[in-house]
């Protein structure tokens, strides 16, 4: 009926639906995408390990729930990618680094636990910058993961295989996890949608971690409708989980109809001014300010007191390196030879940096997340592109205001999602951020899905 | 009518209605205390600076109010004494520091403003460890506070001149500040009544900092009417400070009567056995248990997991240094002759202190705090001893666990009462502590009010 290549490149809205019409059966969506990664992943390295058998397994399973019409909801049968830093059980966790290959995950992370119970099936994990520490997803020990569109570009990271695996049709959906901006990066760039939500809102349990006050896990998709449907399964409180908050919203975030878009106040961030994005993002956030306005969105210039993005973006990098000579102390101890340079630098720094200097950047950024907080009050959502630039040449440096626009949200805790929102002259993908108030993801995704059907963009298709 | 003796040492609520009925004047009152102070304030030491002028004249303006029948509410013209790491408009706040003699606050701290808005009148600034880094109150500057029951004797600090002004008639009730337990520790020593709030529920605006995230401002008072009196003045949002927090609890918090006594499942943590308390401390908390048993209490052996009082206590001391390194960078840099050496050497050493050392102790104060959390979910309060011992004399090694006890409630932010429980065999007072749920205030007020009413103690009385 459906070529795979158009099935491999659907959302998960119109997979589920033709699962449930059983016009296509869960074993052949996952050994689909198996055959399509066997086929193709070679060019993009988006993958480091598949787990085919249970994969396999998990799909029989839910075609038995299915020819018994006993489907256990829309990600039964689903076949997602997960980022080498969220454990799967017994797949190695590697976060990228070549010391952790041994690392057999003895359960799965709790967001694991959530997709199965759904019926999801976990195809495999994704590559990653090392330790998550980077934008890039060029990674010394399992190589480079390529920009599903140009090949020698980057797909942006740390989240860069998910992103890649999802633009390319390599699965259905990905998760990954993002510090400083680790997701909507590479959503960014590869023209896909990334979501980070509310700090606590989903549990991080049985993931790395890189900086606990600002890890989240958070699902790439290929529209905003997947992000709901996924994020209604990954949310909820984990009593487990030192970082899990009890969030107010329990109802379905799928109904995103249910939010009015009419009247919505947009605020646009006057501290982001300070970083120059390239014209190409400059003139496809001005659309994308115009579609917006178009569907009675008000905008508004707004201020977060104290906040300048380099400055904060940097404190919080302090944070990162301060945990991470924790997190891998034993491997710069014992097998440093196994670390990058640049990640053994970064852990260094950590491990030299002086205790006031990390109590001082804490600060700055407690006064960072309470100033937003205030100036999010003001309106419904803030605007920016997600990052200053499209995907670049490997080998090229990486620009410092990568993760300038992005931070902020980490900071806040706030939920933020990531759109395409056009194509540069040369065809790459360009990105918008949305930031919503902390726990208010049903406004936020609702106007993500209006803008994504109101906008004429790409989203990552097959290669 | 009343000898001024006998009012300088009753309770707020007597006094209150004795203003209300006016058998006495708001400028008796603060003349009353500031003779008294002058009379006897040189044996004990307790304030450091007075502002005669000013109480005087707002106890004035209180006294009209009361002659045209307008007071403001139980507060108006009651005398307070203030700790002096709080802003009191136009006089130094030294926190105990040499160095900061010259530091004019240009306005009110957030709690004096709720005071004066109020009416009470604000008499002085009290004796304190020097930057709140001690229990003693013995101060290498502005001198030892004296026990007011016991020359020689230790009032216990940091708040040890909000406490012995309290005990011995010098105020109607002071506020102090509590980091690991320097409100409770002194009321413990001096026999009068201790409370450190929820987080966040009174503002530390115009405070000096010691650790941002255990630093509490509460009240000292001489019973636990006076401190639901004054938490009801004092708490509330603010919008201005960074660490306040929008309680849930706005109800009335004094009416103590609501709350059941019988029923009321009380935990006893055995986390707390490894902390050795003397002979008399264990008897008095024995006959404690007895008491609150006679009025229909249950208690219940819990644990917090992972929690060790003395390693979560000395992970929260790395907190304060390292942030006192920031608070006091100046001195340190500018006048290190100006503090003592026990204080310079706790700055040094947060100076030196390597960054994921810190990182590390932060996290496993998040850990004791999520699981302290978990452990009262299971009981209404707990209950132990404030301190392992009674007040020693000046000069005496301060022992280790004196802080053992009350230290959990900064980290896990949970409201704690600290009450006479009796007297030892040398007539010292000693003290109990009731932790709370976070924000459960009325619960822990009503039964701490309950027990006081039951149990025959002598708290803080006029020398």
């Amino acid at each position: 009926m459906y070529g795979f290549d158009e099935i491999a490149g659907a959302e998960i809205v119109w997979q589920s639906d033709a699962l449930a019409r059983r016009e296509i059966s869960p074993l052949e969506l996952t050994r689909g995408y198996l055959d399509r990664i066997e086929k193709i992943d070679h060019q993009l390295n988006a993958y480091v390990a598949l787990c085919t058998d249970s994969a396999l397994e998990t799909a029989s399973a839910a075609e038995e729930r299915a020819s018994r019409g006993e489907r256990r909801g829309p990600l039964d049968g689903i076949p997602i990618a997960v980022k080498d830093n969220i454990d799967v059980f017994a797949m190695a966790t590697t976060a990228g680094m070549s010391a952790r290959r041994g690392e057999v995950a003895p359960t799965d992370a709790a967001v694991i636990k959530r997709l199965r119970d759904a019926g999801a099936v976990i195809l495999g994990k994704t590559n990653m910058d090392e330790g998550a520490m980077g934008g890039t997803t060029d990674n010394s020990f399992f190589g480079r993961t390529e920009h599903p569109w140009k090949s020698g570009y980057t797909p942006g990271g740390s989240s860069g295989g998910s992103a890649a695996a999802v633009a390319a049709g390599l699965c259905s959906a990905a998760l990954g996890s993002d510090t400083l901006g680790s997701i909507r990066i590479p959503a960014s760039y590869c023209g896909v949608v990334g979501f980070k939500p509310s700090f606590g809102l989903i549990s991080t349990r049985g993931v790395v971690p890189l900086a606990f006050r600002f890890d989240h896990v958070g699902p790439l998709a290929r529209s905003v409708q997947d992000v709901a449907l996924l994020l209604d399964c990954l949310a909820g409180f984990d009593p487990d989980c030192l970082d899990s908050r009890a969030a107010p919203t329990t109802r379905r975030l799928l109904r995103l109809q249910d939010q009015p878009i009419k009247g919505t106040i947009i605020g646009l961030l006057r501290n982001f001014e300070t970083v120059n994005s390239d014209p190409p993002v400059r003139e496809a956030f001005a659309l994308a300010v115009r579609r917006l306005e178009e569907l009675g969105c008000r905008f508004e210039q707004i201020e977060v007191l104290g906040y300048h993005p380099r400055e904060a973006r940097r404190a919080a990098l302090l944070c990162c390196e301060a945990d991470a000579a924790n997190t891998f102390a034993s491997i710069i101890a014992d097998a440093p030879e196994q670390l990058s340079e640049q990640v053994r630098n970064m852990i260094a720094y950590g491990q030299n940096l002086a205790a006031p200097r990390l109590a001082r950047a804490q600060r700055l950024l407690d006064r960072v997340a309470f100033e937003a907080h205030k100036a999010l009050a003001s309106v419904d959502i803030v605007l920016s592109p997600t990052t200053p630039q499209h995907a670049f040449p490997f080998g090229n440096k990486v620009p410092d205001t990568q993760g300038d626009l992005t931070s902020l949200a980490n900071i806040a805790g706030c939920p933020a999602l990531s759109l395409p929102m056009g194509l540069s002259a040369n065809g790459l993908s360009l990105g918008v951020q949305m930031i919503g108030r902390i726990f208010d993801e049903s406004r936020l995704l609702a106007l993500g899905a209006a803008f994504m059907a109101a906008a004429d963009v790409r989203v990552g298709r097959p290669i």
